[in-house]
């Protein structure tokens, strides 16, 4: 299409509401900061990726050729040779692997358990990650707290010797502080999680479980990484109730009788373990020695098949390069899509992609990741210079018609594994997302690709590849 | 409360839109059909019922106390001593149990599947009931059908020789003809489910496996029964994969691949059992020859806790009956709660009783059953004599102002268990539910207390009470 059509176009998608969007403002973008010809470019690329199902079928292919994929697993070496072959497969112009070390390896192994007494129940449960087992059945009372604060708060000592602490406090009932975010309620619970086996043990206890750190009420556990094991402190078993099983506990002990698990789990931590992270580069037409990156991870957890945790950022992302890749020309500057090894147990690959480019922060020209799931953009927050601001703001219009907000915050320090490039410095965007289930999903079995909202996709992918198309092209300098 | 206030309050209930139905009509009720002092009473029942919580607390304790109880368990051995309990505790002038006698029981064992090519994924699915086992691991290529008529549409032979049979059938996308109800997909679905282990082992094939039937889409499987193996045709394992495990095979079947399945199941069919129906009457002031039955069935399926199949049919019945007991004095004729045993294997319990009470059908006045979870009552059909229908039609007037249709169809012959009753001759009602998500949970490990919602259950059980009371109240002849 030529530029006189072009800005016709232009002209009405921005006038018309096209996407229905009838209370987000259509707005001017000022011409003299991004010129007319890129605008109808940027728009262009927007349109094309409404209609382009290409994120949801990388999605499709990798939860079906692949699946579960912990790093260091079977499924973890297919996903990176998978991540390869689709990079090449979608004409990026450099691919490359990256090692990830680590330090040990897990089997997850069965995890059993049931209610002896007062009365007997099977109980749905899933060893948090990283937990030792059982060695064979532990039986003993249930002990609950009904928040992590409350642990905490008897002494270390031996209260809890020959006891299993239960953490009740229940995510899905969590009442933000007034201004507050949702979010709390995830970070209330994985407090537990995460250090739930450590303060346990240092009060005797034989092992922890907790209710799962979620949203949903279905009879599935909710796995997630404890925060590892501390010398000196004995390493207990941690396991994650699903929501009913844990209510089925409450309605016990509130008959005031002592409740009695029987807990069975033969997980275990095994020696060092070595993944990757997978780079595919869309290399820019003035060179690649200065990249724009969009961020996902490409492990998941291994009981279901990580479609929304995270392939749908490994799908949004590598689909949005793909198509800014697929204009007439490379654009300006390079983009880098980098898929994450070992996002799940602590960040593990971003962190050692951070000490390997320590000395090329400053080639990270802008950076953001998809790690919320599949959901539509509902706000757009800059992290850059105030100089840049303005720029993104004008940026932003360009996807406004899809149902984004503009924050003024200017804070952002990008998502996810994204978070520690933008602590060392680099310039990030949070694009913000539409993540009311993700939460009832995620870190489950239930986390398939039948999960996927296959329009929702394509918004998705469409605000993000206009956003670093404008940001490829233009010569802005983003740092703080 | 004496009647002068009694009937102020009726007008005030029978005219406001109380309980917010606005488009339903608060229909005049013909005092030459109720007197005025019966309805009275009648809207007392009905709205104490609307703020008991009783129901509820049923359930809390069948499901926590007892929770699963298939036929011949543990757990039903246990559910039969609980409702004794109950029905002596809630006030019951009678209670005793009646024998149930099946020929075999069943052992469920474990069901586990993966494909080991062309991509490996471990499988969720859960062997169908009374299902026999893998003797070790099974290994055969999935064919896959899309309907069971399209495995009934190869003939009988040898074609399946060392294949699985999969049926895709998906009740959740079943789209119901024109008039049709969307229960036409559960029937389309427990086709396959009751007959595919049959219809394939004569074509040849090594096991069946269907997609189960429900319209959730979690990473669960619903279980439910067979009917049984048929003399002279191989006895072949049979199961259903939860939803999203057939999606992923179906995506595997797409890319025209064979797709190979390990499916390992250690159920196992037994020698006899013993269950039991257990029954609780509120013996009527006129004496206890002739009875209004309320149904529910005591078994559940063995993977939830039986909440919402059968809980909450045991906890509305036994809560309606026990609050038309604690009126001021007994009803005229007496109620009787049945509590069926063995539904979900067949209707065993109600069949046994029927043959049983053979000659007594006559004394069954009217009968209603709950086997559709805990939701309101949307409309409500008679299946009564012609001469009956306009004292039913003015006894319904007082449950409209619950949100409550009538229809004229006069064609109920009551749900579930009753259904044997009313084929049998025995006058019946039907109050159709609300279970849009019924099927969601049905048959399925997420079978559980959490999934009851308190006021729709106080709706349900203050349309039966009202209806029965009246019902108990009043000398009609309601036979055809």
């Amino acid at each position: 299409m030529k530029y006189p059509a072009a800005l016709a176009l232009v002209s009405l998608l921005l006038t018309s509401g096209a996407h229905g969007h009838d209370s987000v403002e259509h707005l001017q973008v000022d011409h003299s900061i991004i010129p007319a010809e890129l605008a109808a470019e940027a728009v262009l690329i927007r349109e094309r990726a409404l209609l382009d199902n290409l994120p949801v079928n990388i999605v499709e292919s990798l939860t079906t050729e692949v699946g579960p994929r912990r790093i260091g697993t079977e499924g973890d070496k297919r996903a990176i040779a998978w991540a390869v072959a689709k990079f090449e497969e979608l004409g990026f112009d450099r691919v490359w692997t990256e090692e990830v070390t680590v330090e040990h390896g897990w089997v997850r192994g069965e995890a059993k358990a049931e209610i002896t007494s007062p009365y007997p129940h099977n109980l749905v449960l899933t060893a948090l990650g990283y937990s030792v087992g059982t060695e064979g059945d532990l039986v003993a009372e249930v002990v609950e707290f009904a928040t992590f604060d409350e642990l905490l708060a008897i002494p270390e000592g031996d209260s809890l010797n020959g006891k299993i602490a239960y953490i009740s406090y229940s995510m899905a009932d969590y009442v933000p502080p007034e201004g507050g975010s949702p979010m709390g309620g995830y970070g209330q619970g994985t407090r537990a999680r995460g250090q739930g086996h450590v303060e346990a043990a240092k009060r005797g206890a034989e092992a922890i479980v907790i209710r799962s750190v979620g949203t949903d009420s279905n009879r599935i556990g909710h796995t997630g990484s404890g925060y590892g094991y501390v010398d000196g402190v004995r390493m207990i078993p941690a396991a994650a109730l699903s929501a009913p099983d844990a209510i089925l506990i409450d309605n016990m002990l509130r008959r005031g009788k002592p409740v009695t698990m029987k807990l069975n789990m033969t997980s275990r931590i095994t020696g060092p373990i070595t993944g990757a992270n997978v780079i595919g580069e869309i290399t820019g037409r003035e060179g690649s020695d200065e990249y724009l990156v969009l961020g996902a991870h490409l492990d998941s957890w291994d009981e279901g098949t990580g479609a929304i945790d995270d392939g749908a950022g490994v799908g949004s992302m590598m689909a949005a390069a793909a198509m800014i890749g697929q204009m007439d020309q490379r654009p300006r500057r390079s983009i880098r899509v980098l898929l994450f090894g070992g996002e799940e147990i602590g960040l593990v690959g971003v962190r050692q992609y951070a000490e390997r480019y320590e000395n090329e922060i400053d080639a990270h020209l802008l950076g953001a990741e998809v790690d919320s799931g599949g959901g539509r953009i509902h706000t757009l927050t800059s992290g850059v210079g105030e100089a840049a601001v303005p720029v993104v703001r004008e940026m932003y219009k360009l996807i406004a018609p899809l149902g984004v907000a503009w924050s003024d915050a200017n804070d952002a320090t990008g998502a996810s594994d994204m978070s520690v490039l933008g602590r060392a410095g680099m310039p990030a965007l949070n694009f913000d997302q539409n993540s009311n289930d993700y939460f009832d999903f995620h870190h489950t079995p239930n986390d398939t690709f039948d999960k996927i909202v296959p329009e929702d996709m394509r918004y998705l992918t469409a605000a993000y590849a206009t956003i670093f198309y404008l940001a490829a092209e233009m010569d802005i300098d983003f740092r703080k």
